[in-house]
């Protein structure tokens, strides 16, 4: 349980530190990447608050009304959005030790992506796939979930995701499997004259009806296909309990919420901010600092 | 768990009690707020039966055959249950010891929307909306809940709700957040001239997919389009799993319902006429009356 | 529980005996009720088939093709049943000792209801509704859940449902106040010129959007009436997790399947065949015979 | 549990070993049904590559598009496939001791369609029919479930579904025959003239909305039908709990995975390889050989 949540943990909380625990860099770092004290949190609100409508902007300029009568006052947002997340990552560039270990990370690569489409549609003409890329900044926001008071419940509901992860894996590739056959069957049953035009657009329906999506672009015609159907929707009405139970199963032998350890945790370390530390600590798990019992910062 | 139930009682239980525990005013009160004694069930059953006739006239007057045919009579009882529930609201404003407070709460809103639309359609022409908001009547429904026989079932669920509240929020705007990226994707993959005209309409798409309801008014029809909403559904699938296994895991955690503490409980109080008592209380745990160990109420 | 059981239990066990323990009257009833031995098994098979058959041949009956058809051997084969089946329905009311208390029961009411359509249509002229009423006997299969290998577990199933009933009522009419909410929002939002004629239609919409189903013969148009159907699915995948959590915990809470207490039943009753009691049990605990500790049938 | 465990193995594990543990055929037998080494796993590994290459091209091959532009390609590459398939077959054919035994098995009979479509599309002409039968092929994929490490999920998973077979069934069965009653009930409300053409037509609608899929190619017309699909729909959002609450259940009440048993099992056999032994175990429970207590294989 506890490498799970280390494990977990890991993904959202950024693993770099300054050199240094004091200076302006120190007080960057501790604003970019720490969720504490009033001050971090008034960033973080901020920080979300400006992704949010710079999302928006990018989702409402692809209306085609919207683009003709605002495309002028989107574009000088979008630039001053551009400019505001720029100086962002250079910040964090800067503040963190090792940079380019941040560049390569699933945040810094999002930071990346969410700043470059507007730059190179200076370059390309017709950047229409560019402006979509924009949309992605909205994955910035988990940034949200380490905020400390999600992270107990984000670290409960990845930690029971990853337990089950194979056993979903394999009920996925269960009902995959069964598509594939499924398709193929009807494939045969109805041909290309009743919308069943190859077997991978079968596939699709079989997916598309085993999930109980349903969209009915496509439908059985023939009686045997109905049929077929009926039998398709009656295994899929069955097993689409498994991943459920599972997952149910997962959750009710996870263990309570360890609040118990966060209510022990003594203050944060003095040089990175590491705020988590069993009550026995003696030395920063993360930097190894020396850790004062006095509680001091 | 003793405050959740606090705190989910409070939705439902009236916070209100009259100044004096006698006269005609605390026999309002007790009629019009509590549901334990005969006469105060009746009551209750005479006014949900009021409640749905006037719903289902407001429901049955917007279908056109109906209204050309039967409007006056609609109107006419629509005027008599408009009466009646004016009536009540009245006498609920009478008895509560703070009325203001009363009208503010949830259900006084409720009532107040309930009655105010046949009085504006008196002086606004063409009061087309006004007449949907007759619906919203439905609402005072839920005072059922606080009907003994369902009280502690409402009280299990609302509170195992309230319980998972952050965790389903998590969840919720996880998926909203793979909508958006999903959404933005099959814009770009599909284009306007597949039906996915613009960014949110794209988002649209995708949450109806991911939810598994696939009205089919927007379907892919290219191939890779296919594709990757085959792989949203797979997604979908295997993230549906998880508010029932929140939700399951967070009933099969609560407590037994508290029969226990309904049996021990004593007579009511006498003044504000509280039934709920621990079998310790000496002083009503409501309105502070010194409570008759003899039980006579 | 044990409540519980006998409650499920009296759904599918008839209540009634013979008289007498012995002569023909005796031998019907045990055929005709019980499913313990070798002959009694072989009729409940027989009988399982012949309704299967009736049933299919009624379903057939309604296909314009195989009507026109085999529309003579359909009727013959029809009225081959009906006198099977009347005989069969005779037969029981001869073999219990209360006849009309069991023509009054479920059981009755349904063995009555799939011979009197094939009589009615010798006087009724275009007995076309008639035909329809021969579907229902598939209902009398469900005798076979009385068939002992199936019979804990209908009644754990059976017996969670009614321990959930409460809960799970308490959440359809959330439901159905919201579809009716939703249902009049979304008729206010849309109108009838884009599908959403009355607010009876959008109430039926909004159900069938809000469980997922998702027909797609009325769909949103506009760009607000699309955002109201992403909020109303979302709420609505966020609550279909409810009844399956209450069921889920009731299921987990249930105790284990009374194994223990069939293995320890003794021989059947001598005198009215109930074949489960309790290892003490000296007296037949439905008709009362002194129970034989030799275990001579 | 130990009989489930064994009952559910026994579908993947071979039950075949060869005479003789040395010489050229026992290291075939190891290299194809053993995955414990790392030459035993590599085959593993290309043989599921293969498998599903071929796969791909049988389904590509359908696509009308793909089949006139590339299909002598895809013609060579199924021929190499078929001839590999077939020199794979005849080894496992060869290794196992009793290869009739095995070509009756689930695997034998997969392997053996999966390579004789090809065959026979030399003899009869327009084997249309005969290439999707390629597509069953994927089947061969579960194979990998006994590749160690997905082996003790895909147990548990298969166990718990094996024990709530019965009671999923029974569902099933209450869900077919409601699907039926209301089936033939819309079709007395609605008629063929609204697209409810006969009874079975009917049924596959009923369980298209009972199971929420909803394709939308029928839907009711008339107000009636509309209230009673209303009803339909609330029933199954009621019913579809069941199946999950049962699997998640069955789920929690399953032991933990044996990670005790898997670690104390000792070296695989010396003769048959089998892997899994108790540490008690002096001899092979597989083929009876005397196991070594030094460990040497």
């Amino acid at each position: 349980m506890a490498s799970d949540q280390t494990q977990a943990a890991s993904l959202f909380e950024p693993f770099f530190y300054p050199a240094r625990p004091d200076g302006w860099r120190f007080r960057a770092y501790r604003i970019l990447f720490h969720h504490e004290s009033r001050g971090e949190r008034w960033f973080d609100v901020g920080l979300i608050i400006a992704i949010m409508i710079s999302v928006l902007i990018a989702i409402l300029d692809s209306v085609p009304l919207w683009h003709s009568r605002h495309h002028a006052a989107f574009n000088a947002l979008e630039w001053g959005f551009t400019l505001l997340f720029s100086v962002e990552f250079g910040a964090r560039l800067l503040a963190v030790r090792r940079p380019w270990r941040y560049a390569r990370s699933f945040f810094g690569i999002v930071d990346f992506l969410s700043i470059v489409p507007t730059y190179l549609a200076l370059f390309v003409v017709g950047a229409h796939y560019l402006s979509v890329l924009r949309v992605l900044r909205v994955l910035r926001i988990f940034r949200v979930l380490q905020m400390v008071r999600y992270q107990s419940e984000a670290t409960m509901l990845i930690s029971a995701l990853q337990r089950s992860r194979r056993k979903i894996l394999l009920f996925v590739s269960v009902v995959v499997t069964l598509a594939t056959c499924f398709g193929a069957l009807m494939y045969l049953v109805e041909g290309p004259e009743n919308g069943f035009t190859s077997i991978p657009h079968s596939i699709y329906w079989a997916i598309v009806t085993m999930a109980t999506v349903g969209f009915g672009d496509i439908t059985p015609h023939t009686a045997l296909g109905q049929f077929i159907t009926t039998l398709i929707i009656i295994i899929g009405y069955g097993i689409i309990a498994v991943p459920t139970g599972i997952y149910a199963a997962e959750l009710a032998q996870a263990p309570a919420p360890t609040t118990a350890a966060e209510k022990t945790s003594p203050c944060p370390c003095s040089r990175c901010g590491e705020p988590k530390h069993t009550e026995q600590a003696r030395y920063c798990h993360r930097c190894g600092e020396r850790m004062d019992a006095t509680g001091a910062n």
